[in-house]
């Protein structure tokens, strides 16, 4: 067992991505795939922790790239910046995120009918977003996302769609709870939501510790949204 | 390994009582326990069944009685009026589950340290009062049960508490999901929810079929349930 780790050049239109692929070569491929979008703070360490873990689970994990080859954002004003243009123009995010499910189906080590995506964050609105966009992927995973509807023309949601939620994250109050449930049995969606109390925005995230800032790391939430989420990518992906 | 049944008699007041007691007496007593409500129908075979699932994994399960040795309902209006005193004194509702714990923990093989509960529809009701009782049981479980606060004072919640829920379970709308949530953050509970999409009441019984009436089995959302379950009671009874 060993886990192969390499960096993933693509394209979507002429925009140049860079995504992080990692897998365990000691296991028989083609193997089934896990997409992971990133937070606004773009393709980082946190999200290549998560591919590897993933890798040694068993699964091909790529994770992607939203903003193009190098984009990292450092601090609230370049982080709002990059996910600016995304926000104004779902269709654009869309394509976006369509480009790294293309990427990872043709990769050798990749079983292209065994694809789900999860995400964190802005990653989350991501990957509910590719489920809103009737793709064939097998299963979508939201971790602390951003729920909003799209506003894009409603399609028939063919994943089934698990949202990991901090019942108090100030960035997807029960208004976008019940408007997202709405959404997604409308597009008859197999979708689950996870709610923990007593939890704010980007409870998996260590470094997040402000919780009167709506943002703080939750280790129960952390722990047990992780278990669900391995549960859900077995089912879907097995 | 082999599990051993017993009906253990037992008392809330003047009122004698009946539980199915089960658990693996190849395993090294005291046991970790679980209580287990059952639904408007009373004691039956559905959660005698699940006692005997619980054994198996390593729990005692103790099948408790709400009603009244050998009381069981068979038709709607029996099962109305079973339940009926309980709806309208949740005073007494919360007194006799509390019976029940006190049995349990009498139990030899029983560690009375750890103990939780679990409960189907009226049941998941008879739980969550027992939680909101201020009851010293590390957590509790809801599985389509109703959420209707109590009415009575509010007081801390010691446990931990998962709701399993059909999010269009018509005896629970979402409401009833709003009110439970702030109801359970103000009591400071560690509290979950996990909503199944187009999912009904009674997701978890093979014979609720009449999609229509609001009560129907779902596979996926039985299978789910029981993993979450089974999750939940590891973390909190190991």
């Amino acid at each position: 067992m060993a886990i192969r780790e390499q960096l993933i050049e693509y394209r979507e239109g002429s925009t140049v991505l860079e995504g992080f692929f990692c897998h365990d070569d000691g296991r028989a491929a083609p193997l089934p795939a896990v997409l992971i979008s990133h937070t606004w703070s773009g393709r980082d360490a946190f999200v290549e922790d998560k591919a590897r873990r993933l890798a040694w689970h068993g699964f091909a994990a790529f994770a992607l790239d939203m903003f193009g080859k190098g984009k990292r954002g450092n601090t609230t004003e370049e982080c709002t910046a990059l996910i600016t243009p995304f926000m104004k123009d779902r269709a654009l995010l869309a394509r976006r995120i369509t480009a790294a499910l293309t990427a990872v189906r043709g990769l050798s080590q990749v079983d292209a009918r065994r694809v789900a995506a999860m995400g964190y964050c802005f990653g989350g609105l991501c990957v509910l977003d590719l489920a809103r966009s009737g793709a064939d992927v097998r299963g979508v995973a939201s971790v602390h996302g951003l729920l909003k509807p799209s506003g894009l023309p409603a399609t028939r949601i063919r994943s089934k769609v698990l949202m990991l939620h901090g019942y108090d994250d100030p960035m997807a109050p029960p208004e976008d709870v019940l408007a997202v449930a709405k959404e997604m049995s409308a597009g008859g969606a197999d979708w689950q939501l996870h709610a923990y109390g007593n939890t704010v925005h980007a409870f998996t995230n260590p470094h997040a510790t402000d919780r009167s800032s709506g943002m703080a790391y939750d280790a129960a939430a952390d722990r047990r949204s992780w278990q669900s989420l391995l549960q859900f990518l077995d089912e879907v992906l097995r």
